[in-house]
């Protein structure tokens, strides 16, 4: 029996035979990897994912997290097989697999520990949130705290004894962080290794992970604002620090002090990810007084004043994770639906409807295999762009260059928002028709795929909506570095183009890919000249009226030259002489190739027909007329 | 405060100002009603649905029908406010608002009628679902069920004392009916008023109503068939005929006589539109003996062999009733994300970010205009054609002459599959844009438009899924009475083209809907030669493999016609001088109109060009290639 979760054929295909993530082996920080090394850790990630992790997920979303009265305060009870799991990936030292061995960790390469990841999040997204954010939460802190914040906070994490959050969002401050009013003042107490300590108060809205029964301890890494001299609160981010808040005050040796006045004030009830406690949390409201006095304890993490840009670390690690989270979501709806496409007898061909004869699969309806076509070209196409994103991180840390990791920094710059956007829109889209191929079946929690396609509608709103990363992509990315970002994609999609246009000369696909790299190229042209036409409109609320409608666009060639990446090799390994289910593999992806360049790519003209006209119909929109 | 169901200035427009219902006054059935009549109906139908059936919205939703262990069998509970809603709605005699006077009806217009209809469904989309299946049942047995038959099921059922179903779908045969295994064996005994008696015998599923504590009885319309003299059931859909099979029997003075063997085997848990309870229904099980035998009784309704194209007046009925239910439910999630967008402060304008001056509404900014704008486009556009329709099945059965009748009829029949699949697809669309304006909140079960996002994802499935309605128009639609309905659809839409290229030639809109006029002329000149090209391919399996895409590409053409025709009213009204807040109204109709011919209409070249090459991209996918 196939998995359902991922492709482990298109896993090797994309690590091994694409993104040659053996190469990387040569260099120092992995050379005690190799290609089995890797597949040990997939194994593993499988396997667990697979045994503890997806069974589960149907019931965390029937029997969602919920508070209860505590001796102090409400606490979360969640159902006993999250931490069932969660103890095994612990005990597999999988929180640290991409991490340095000192810490703990395994040293995997960025691009390898995102398809560990991938399995996880494939089989309960809601069970791993708790996880990622641990990992990202202890990412931030590596890179902007002090040894000891990282002895005392981040250790504990990696061991799977804290875990971790990250607490942007207030009740009147979502998208506008800039208005987040919790403030942190200092306190004249010193903390107990010599750090500055503050007293934080105000509340935090959709912290995830905020209140559970998973870890004895909590580090929560808050948004804050040190008012100025006169007590008021700097308006904007300017004014934004970032603290460390743990739920448990940390002793010198390490063992959990006094209960720190951080407290659950409610859950918020979630149409998917119900899994997972998402909480509004109150600090320092008063229900403890750590160290005899109101006000939750914070530690600075790094400079006063420069939160946002700290929490950003994190902020771009977890906008990819959306973007695989979205993937793998999308890809394990279409596994599904695939399963019974083959499975299903139902109805007849138009041309041979005899009902004395026994019913058909529904896989030989034409209008099921689009169905089916269309999520391998979404979900493939996203995980191949989330990996690739990924192999742009180990580029950018390890690639042997300082050019080449900084032509890596720029590429991952100018694709975050689409690694994020992209799969966040296609494969609920995705997971929508993994519903419909199974007909009514698909709309009932009896099956599996009316959850993935709640749980997926989640992405294109956390981390930034789909709006905002318009605005990211058009507004400050395009322009960034005098256009060195835009110009680092398109270089490198020219050379993808060159390639296809030269691969096999000898052999049948040949024409087929010119083609296709054509098309590539031509829409690459167009999106530049009307990315010069955007800018050249001469007033900003024109030149991004229609920023949301350019991501699209732009996602939309990015993900073709995905495609086009992959035919390139697919056609290569059947042009060496690939035969059995190898060459069914590599002709799979050569038609989802052909299929999005025929039924996807071209929808980007429209778009660009629109941009292009600096098109102000929403732009002149009043709200009277509505 | 705003109506947040439907806008009673969009309706009164709809009605009077655009499809001029006013005018069938004039005819003999409807000569007792006028504006006054109507509006006195929709005034009762608007506070009914606002006052008893929106309020258990969410309830029923999370509280949904469950399964108790019965005396014999099992039963379905019901939280209690749905029985108070449909008592009122029963109460207010709308159940007959579109019947015959004898039958204590108020012969409303069916164009009226759907307004009512929208309102509650807006409302409460699941209480609806008892009520409106119970009126399609009625009108079904009206059409083919003798005058007996009409006496003793019909008339309680319009006097909201049974409730009705209809039953065709069974474990191994959705999509495909033919295929269905219930039987009928012809009952030795006659039933008391001489009708030949029948026993059933099989499984239903996806029974919408099939079991419930709402009504005195339950009468289920069933599909099966009655066997050959060999004892076999004949393949194919020649062997299906129609029953009645109520879940008790009515005994000739109307009282309830014994329990009939039709028993709940179990419900469905779906994700959206929970409220409607959804069964698996045995049929002689044998946990009653009706009339001390085996078999659920059964009597014949119509001829034998006949029972699809009876259940099919039913079908047609219901397919309308889909689209106007996916078609408000979108409304009713635009006017929730107006509401919001209009009272929730969140960020600045890119241009002028100064964090001291107070958040702006989120009104302010453009994407989430374009959002709104969208919304309004999909669902008052889908809400146009629904009304439409129903005006043409007014005209069908009232019209003045045979030609002006049959001519209606042509238009609804080409018509039915787009107006059950446009606004399945676009305004669930609309309901995924509702949530996102309202970012994080709107995922949570705290707000209302992420169920409307959910019930609404059912409408593609049901009564007949998205690609069958694309076979049913590329395959059938088309091709009938030698074209005659695609003649008659392409004529009215040229209508449409002149009357907008001649409006107010003195006004300054005029150009713009010139320019409208013909786009919209060139789209159905270029379907029409696609549509040629297709069924030149000289192979119905080309013909027909991209026929869901031809749907789309359709439906998109259709709804800018309705846009525009709604274009054309609102001009003339404001070339006549109209002001204030109709003026405002107005310019809302032209700038989604506007919308619609920008944003929408082009996206239709690239399905026209995709469909024109003879696209079999998805017919050569081959199952080893996924």
């Amino acid at each position: 029996m196939q998995s359902k979760l991922l492709s482990r054929r298109d896993i090797d295909f994309l690590l091994y035979e694409w993104l040659d993530v053996e190469a990387l082996n040569q260099r120092p920080r992995f050379q005690d990897h190799s290609r089995e090394t890797f597949n040990a850790a997939i194994d593993t990630a499988e396997q667990i994912a697979t045994d503890l992790f997806a069974p589960h997920n149907k019931k965390s979303d029937l029997q969602e997290p919920h508070a209860v009265p505590g001796e102090h305060c409400l606490e979360v009870k969640i159902i006993p097989e999250v931490k069932a799991a969660l103890d095994a990936y612990v005990g597999a030292g999988l929180l640290a697999a991409g991490q340095d061995y000192e810490l703990g960790g395994m040293q995997l390469p960025v691009t390898v520990e995102k398809v560990l990841a991938a399995y996880f999040t494939a089989a309960n997204v809601s069970t791993t949130s708790y996880l990622f954010l641990t990992i990202g939460n202890a990412n931030t802190l590596l890179k902007t705290g002090t040894p000891e914040q990282v002895r005392r906070y981040v250790r504990p994490m990696f061991e799977g004894r804290f875990f971790g959050t990250m607490c942007l969002s207030e009740p009147q401050a979502g998208s506008s962080l800039s208005d987040i009013t919790t403030r942190a003042d200092a306190d004249p107490v010193q903390g107990l290794d010599g750090e500055r300590q503050y007293r934080l108060s105000g509340n935090k809205m959709w912290i995830s992970a905020g209140e559970h029964d998973l870890a004895g301890n909590i580090v929560h890494l808050v948004l804050a604002k040190i008012p100025g001299a006169d007590g008021k609160l700097i308006p904007g981010v300017k004014g934004i620090s970032l603290f460390i808040v743990p739920k448990f005050l940390v002793n010198e040796d390490g063992t959990l002090g006094e209960r720190n006045d951080v407290v659950l004030a409610g859950l918020n009830h979630k149409m998917g990810n119900r899994g997972t406690s998402n909480c509004l949390l109150n600090f320092g409201e008063g229900k403890f007084k750590p160290q005899g006095k109101g006000g939750a304890i914070g530690y600075l993490v790094g400079n006063p004043h420069q939160g946002l840009a700290n929490m950003f670390h994190m902020m771009n690690e977890a906008r990819i994770g959306v973007g695989a989270g979205a993937a793998v979501l999308g890809y394990t709806g279409y596994l599904h639906s695939l399963d019974y496409a083959r499975n299903r007898p139902q109805g007849r061909h138009p041309a041979a409807k005899d009902p004395a004869q026994p019913q058909l699969p529904i896989m030989a309806h034409t209008d099921v295999r689009r169905m089916l076509l269309a999520q391998k070209a979404y979900s493939e196409g996203a995980l191949a762009l989330v990996l690739y994103s990924s192999r742009l991180v180990d580029e950018q840390q390890t690639a042997a260059t300082p050019e080449a990791r900084e032509h890596a920094g720029r590429l991952l710059d100018f694709l975050t928002p689409i690694t994020k956007s992209w799969p966040s829109q296609w494969c609920v889209e995705a997971n929508s028709l993994a519903i419909q191929v199974h007909g009514g079946y698909g709309y009932t929690r009896e099956y599996n795929v009316e959850q993935f396609y709640r749980d997926n509608r989640l992405n294109a709103i956390h981390e930034g909506t789909h709006g905002i990363h318009g605005l990211d992509l058009l507004g400050r990315k395009v322009a960034m570095q005098d256009g060195a970002l835009f110009k680092a994609l398109a270089g490198q999609v020219r050379k993808t183009v060159d390639r296809a246009a030269s691969a096999n000369p000898q052999h049948a696909l040949s024409a087929e890919l010119r083609v296709q790299a054509d098309a590539l190229a031509a829409a690459l042209r167009r999106i530049t000249h009307v990315t010069q036409a955007l800018y050249a409109a001469g007033d900003m609320n024109k030149t991004l009226a229609n920023a949301s409608t350019y991501l699209e666009a732009m996602g939309h060639i990015v993900v073709a030259w995905m495609w086009l990446e992959q035919a390139v090799v697919a056609a290569g390994a059947l042009a060496a002489g690939a035969a059995g289910d190898d060459a069914n593999f590599y002709q799979g992806k050569l038609q989802a190739c052909r299929y999005f360049f025929r039924w996807e790519l071209p929808k980007v003209q429209q778009q660009l027909e629109l941009l292009e006209s600096i098109d102000t119909t929403t732009l002149d929109m009043q709200d009277a007329w509505f």
